[in-house]
């Protein structure tokens, strides 16, 4: 596979299976803390953040930057959203990409061996670097998000806390929960190696979309009626889900448009101030139509349903609202 | 591409594209006609029919067997659905697989070079056979679906006309109008080899897909009231879509189960007396996920959505029904 291994980059299959050909997603590296005591202490202006807008996982922290109001406090690179043999690459002239504002870096790797000159890993988004020690603070998704949403309290613009006391462990148990079946689920999917492990995949996933739905009639929200880190998990899963996880990884049980609750959601969910200038489509569809060959040798992107992700969704009919600083003025 | 030339056997890629890419379908090579006054006289008993349960042109025949009651007439072998680098095979312990019926053959390229030890062409289903003159009358679906709808009326135990006077200009023109940008239109979105070919083949799709929708809106069926070979043509196309063309194919804009029209109008097809008996789906999804490793390399079946073909369609408020004995006794 593509990866670091003692600092060297090594290409080849991108993504691994078991004997059974089930998809077994590698842990990641990087996993300090940001905190007042430690070694990262919170500061405005000195980590950054490494994301590609393709990438769910990097845009779960790209909605806590948004959504706390720390674009100003954090500043992010964006890698162009193809990848071949050479990894996510910086491509500033292309349309929704960056240079690397840090180190103008031509490849995401270089940043990994700086950080760590015997690395042995994937090199993954999203990254939180520091500016200061010139390394990767943490490059697990689960939690860069975490730490944008408690730590950067004094950094944030806006009074939002997707992390609130009361729903700790609620919050924790549904991340828990939809890990598996539904936000990796898809991969587990797409990257099957035989007919069982697909079936089992997709027996999970929408089993669980099937119960999620369900849950959502009841609530607006995934643990209860506050917007929590537990919703922008789901969100970036739910946003790829009609455009290409249905077709390209073929989950093509059923698409997100046809559940009656888990789309209103979505809509709700994607007309919270914040969350749509996080959404890019393009970059989306392009990156996984255009870098598994393994699963779409043809590059193609599929035109995909058009959706309306603007359109009214009635759930402010249930219970709960949006923390205050994300209801609209209108 | 796998085919015979000179009568030998050459493998290779099965399907062509231009120098843009896009998909183009070889012509058929066999072109005789069943006719009381020519060589090809229609009788029961001496023609027989081969086919796929997987493909939509083989599928043609099928339906105008079943429609017109030709079942005691005309025999059939039917292929395996999976077809590798030795193309259409006989094996009879599959399930709804038969063997070569009339000689016992392991491949259907046996049958081509029988009927001509010279022969050039992709070996393809359907072939009509005769068993007289132990030679391919015709290969082209389109042909042998008007052959076995008018030539054997004698034979024929339905009382059923799929080409009736008065709408036989309307018939061809329907015929000619779906089969570039639906009936091949699928194929040249699934086996583009550009994204240009694929978004013109797409857009051409979902253009006559949406015309034809509104046209349903007025009329039960294509050409008119009368059930007649344009729906024959139609249907086996719809009736894969959203399990097959819409993933594997990345025909991904809208499904059939979507549209106001379409869906209750397939629905009222494949609820005719004939019509379900020919349906195999599980055949279809195997053929098409497993045979085209350029278009889905793991061969891995996608399970695709629970369509209920039985649901209740209402099209008989609308003016015309299917011919007499098509009716239900119900």
């Amino acid at each position: 596979m593509n990866q670091l291994v003692d600092g060297e980059w090594r290409t080849g299959a991108y993504e691994t299976t078991n004997d059974d050909g089930a998809f077994e997603r590698q842990e990641t590296t990087f996993r300090d803390w940001i905190g007042d005591e430690g070694r990262f202490p919170a500061e405005s202006g000195r980590y950054h953040l490494y994301v590609s807008y393709a990438c769910p996982w990097a845009h779960r922290t790209l909605l806590a930057r948004s959504l706390k109001g720390l674009e100003d406090a954090i500043s992010v690179s964006v890698v162009d959203p193809f990848r071949d043999a050479e990894g996510w690459q910086f491509t500033p002239d292309k349309d929704g990409c960056t240079e690397d504002h840090v180190h103008g870096a031509d490849y995401l790797r270089e940043l990994y061996v700086r950080a760590d000159s015997d690395v042995t890993c994937r090199v993954t988004v999203p990254v939180l670097w520091d500016t200061e020690e010139e390394t990767i603070v943490n490059n697990e998704s689960r939690e860069v998000l975490r730490m944008l949403d408690t730590e950067f309290e004094r950094e944030a613009t806006r009074d939002v806390d997707l992390y609130p006391e009361g729903y700790r462990e609620e919050i924790d148990e549904v991340i828990d929960a939809i890990y598996e079946p539904i936000n990796n689920g898809v991969y587990r999917a797409g990257f099957s190696g035989s007919q069982e492990a697909y079936d089992d995949a997709i027996e999970d996933l929408f089993s669980a979309l099937d119960r999620w739905d369900s849950v959502l009639a009841e609530q607006r929200y995934l643990a209860g009626d506050r917007l929590t880190e537990a919703d922008v998990c789901m969100f970036t899963t739910l946003i790829r889900f009609d455009q290409v996880y249905h077709t390209h990884f073929m989950c093509n049980v059923m698409q997100i448009q046809d559940y009656e609750h888990l789309w209103p959601y979505l809509r709700d969910l994607y007309q919270t101030p914040g969350v749509a200038e996080t959404v890019n489509m393009d970059h989306i569809k392009e990156h996984y139509y255009t870098t598994h060959p393994d699963v779409t040798p043809s590059r193609i992107i599929a035109r995909g349903p058009d959706l309306d992700f603007e359109a009214p969704h009635d759930r402010d009919e249930l219970d709960g609202e949006p923390p205050a600083a994300l209801v609209r003025a209108d």
